[in-house]
């Protein structure tokens, strides 16, 4: 009963099998491997986007602030939502790789902007004054850190803002997949289509060990991009370890699969939380995480079981009927057993 | 015939197999896997320092920033040798991670900083003068990029002369282990005995997919560490993949194992170009990296056969006697056929 | 009729005074001239605090923004208020002068951050984890931009919340003068015995052309600070103009007295609101500057009378009664007849 | 006898009366004030250039700094040479503007860059590989820090190299106007006609308080310009004050006047030491600046005779006949009588 992040999961066998297949004889290093070759290809594909730059990182927080910084300015504006990960868990990354940029909070349900949120967040910040950061991009979540997800017209609406201010939109998708297949979108639609000029392609959290795409839809911020990542040290050498990954990924549609196994997960566990007494949704869930309250006796009887997920609040406290939050993540191997057994415990 | 880096090399079987045994089930992650503290012990007893700090990174240029940006100022000055990889081939990595420090050149043969002109440089920078950058640190190479190695006894005669102005010492290891086994010097010796007070412990270079240690002997400056680790990207959720490929590293001695091989296997092929006419070294080769020049046309006579290594200006120049310089990297899996294919085309 | 800023003053007299009697003879440059050493000594006096380092800049943002760089880390938590300067008017330069740090922002009336609100925002900021940015410093502006003041006893308030966490705390004093007359506390009541570590005392909008003295009650901070301030190019050559401007201003209390006159100034024109109709104010104004609302028509009639003062809206809007913000600031020259024009169009 | 440097000099009487001719009522502030219209008017007719972003600013590292930001990227090249100010005297400042570029040194005699080792040094910086900085811009100080001056040609023969590279160029002209009475060049002529694309126009050396002037000759670079300014804390709300003193500087020529003082002046040092035994100089002097060896007495006996300037090396030291180096600035204001007392001093 592991709820605690997708980050806790292991990789995909796939995955292992793929870099035993790449790890033979020599190739070439810093990105010049032809595995990589293959990967580029593969994603302009899969986003009917030819002449899209393609690169690989190891982390998400890398792939974000390395793709901010190529799109904004030291003395700009980055809106994104109060919830973002770049805002709240990458210890200031964003700020680091632009030379001080500054996040500018957007509130909205569900961890989505909401639209006029946005549009007046935006005009709040007087471009042209020198006194002021000046307005730089617009940076979305999907799978938002809240578990919602925009569909493709909730994009477009956010893109359209930034369009109205001629500024280049971001989208953090650490959970790319799972917000795919939670609508049924196409990549090409998620992404360039719905107005995102950079996208982070997210793999780490699901099934790979740790590989992110960056995909740049206008290649003229390409060399940009190749010398902050280097200068960052995330360049990496035997890259053909990270191409491997992704190659896997892209296999036979292996990252959907996984994603559809994550968010069915999430759906059953959904059910069953519907269902029980004393547990409320904090968030509407519409992919692989979900935040719940209940009392603080089920969170002990939880614990006791040894369910392992995030709880909001102290769980040593006295008050047994005191609501806590609570926050679980489905991954592309959480089974239902472990569902059926977490949501046995729960409801005592 | 593939001499090109030791970092176009594949990893070792062995690491592949690590990776496997850790790709089961959930663990913990950001560093919190059971993996790591193994790691971290057993860089604690290999070095002799039970309190040493030990994280895990993925790339070279990620533990020599993070580490020098740990322990100096954005005003200061790093000392280290005018070919140091952290000076010609980060892409200004250094300055990026440390708010912009300045790296002051140190002359010497072989890659090595002569004491005398280290003494002179660190003179050179006037202290207590606010007009000019401090001195900051001292940062030696070893393996150095020429090829040359220090022996326990010059890297004390360096640290001895930081010590004389205060200044903490950072070693680059990148080769560590082909450093090591050139000199028989343990661990503990080429660092925090010989005054090195963090050391990057390389391991990508010699066998390993992609992970490189940090092992900083003064815990006082492990939280800044950490926070410039997550804050630049380089915090692995799945982390048990680093660790998983330390500790096959480090377990049997595997790391010394595959550089010896290494080393062994340029021996070999020092020894033939020792031999052959026409051919001189560059620098004196005491590792697994030799530096060599011949005419134009034995280089055309390689690269004809095949043969895949730096070559120091334009292959194809009219001059076939024009004598032109060479890079040849060995690593753990080079093979004695090779060289000799190698060596008897450069015999003609 | 002109209350657009104090900065579109004149500098008093006895400053232009003063320049002159400074330039005589050469003079040691960078900071060593004997005008700076008399500087130094009265602030010191001033403040009974016989050890505090006493810097010279130009300009309000270089002084808040090397001293929060010298207080706080690049991966640190500034918290402000909403409102402050360093966050709505300096071009993100604190983020550029710390290497990222984060400004966090507090609530609370009057441009005053509410201490249970400053109590809760640094809490909600989770210090020890690697994943956020750490708590660092708090930041307090006095007068606020709001007009408001802080009495030393709600400074201490903020500076206890701050203790509690072990922050350290800065104060903008950009008019530190016209808060100290507000409140009738002494300088070292209002600084350091109140929880204040470095301090921002302003000239330049209290009647001095361009020079802010940082006072840092920790000597131990003193040479960092020394070396930020010449490498972001702010420590003057001729330094001599900026001791000699600021040996005039403490010379009989002129600062005090230029506070007063602006600050007297500010109390007729708040009077004279008081008793108009339709006119209220957006704020409590306690110091030297202004917010209220009045009708499109009154702003009308007041631009056409040409009185020069900040219109937030469109003046040329078209209906006559909607209400709009303003901002109206005295100075140490405003005179009571300028004020007494400018009330008289107010009443039409 | 006071040559120990230009800042230590006085400013011109006539720029205190702009001063205080400025200092009169209400006026626009940050850079919104009608003198600054005069002076940008006036720098373009100056320079010929219509269409030149004139901006001011208070020191010289900040003049420099912000030139050098604006025209190269984080990961660039400075091109410049070993003993510019840039590199030796501003503690970074340029590394901490820029992001973190580097700064690459160029060698050559009497403080010039030698075009030949320009050009190779250029080469020398792989452009267009990840692993290292790109070239990014060529910096020239004229007069250089040695006292020597690059004629309108030899700066052709440099931005000539550098346009073959398509490298933009910077001129530290801290003391620019000192270089133009030395070659009798026009101000187009020494800049962008000679292929410079930003100088920084010095005023504080050459009698002002605290002045230089940025000329951007390219106006698309203004706004980001305006904002690195802006954010560096280096906009000036009472601006008027540094425009009235630039106002003061270009009237009737006053620039060129002090100039020539102070190259005059050092005429008759120079003349002097020509003819004094035991004097030799340390590099050609052609503007105010001379560097000399002479043995320690006679350092002695100037100190004994009050004489004051920058002697290199230990003045205490035991031999009488040591030679010691020794740099003497004239100024604007530097008199005949002094020099020849100087002189006196000198033969003994």
């Amino acid at each position: 009963m592991f709820f605690a992040s997708d980050n806790t999961s292991p990789a995909h066998p796939k995955v292992l099998e793929a870099l035993g297949k790449a790890n033979v004889g020599y190739m070439g290093s810093y990105g010049a491997d032809p595995i990589m070759d293959d990967v580029r290809q593969t994603v302009r594909d899969l986003f009917k986007a030819p002449e899209a730059a393609v690169y690989l990182v190891a982390t998400g927080s890398a792939a974000n602030s390395l793709s901010l910084a190529t799109f904004c300015n030291p003395w700009d504006a980055v809106f994104c939502h109060r919830s973002a990960h770049i805002e709240v868990d990458e210890c200031g990354a964003p700020e680091f790789f632009t030379g001080g940029a500054k996040l500018v909070l957007v509130d909205g349900p569900d961890g989505k902007m909401a639209p006029a949120r946005l549009r007046e967040t935006i005009k709040a910040t007087p471009q042209g004054n020198v006194h002021s950061v000046q307005r730089g991009i617009v940076s979305i979540t999907n799978v938002t850190e809240a578990g919602g997800v925009y569909s493709v017209a909730e994009i477009a609406a956010l893109t359209g803002i930034a369009s109205d201010y001629d500024l280049p939109c971001h989208m953090d998708g650490a959970r790319f997949a799972n917000a795919l297949v939670a609508t049924n979108a196409s990549p090409a639609e998620m992404s360039w289509q719905s107005g995102i000029d950079v996208l982070c392609f997210g793999g780490t959290k699901n099934g790979l060990m740790g590989v992110e795409a960056v995909v740049i839809f206008d290649p003229a911020k390409a060399w940009e991009f190749e010398l902050r990542r280097k200068r960052a040290g995330h360049l990496f050498s035997k890259h053909r370890f990270l191409s491997a990954q992704f190659q896997a990924y892209l296999q036979d549609g292996l990252w959907l699969e996984m994603a559809k196994a994550a968010n069915r997960a999430a759906g059953r566990l959904i059910d069953g939380i519907g269902q029980a007494s004393d547990v409320s949704f904090m968030y509407t869930p519409q992919a692989n995480i979900v935040y719940a309250t209940m009392p603080r006796r089920i969170h002990q009887r939880l614990a006791k079981a040894g369910a392992i997920y995030e709880v909001i609040g102290d769980l040593g406290g006295a008050d047994p009927s005191e609501l806590m939050g609570s926050r679980m993540v489905c991954s592309w191997c959480t089974t239902d057993a472990d569902i059926d057994r977490f949501l046995g415990h729960l409801n005592g």
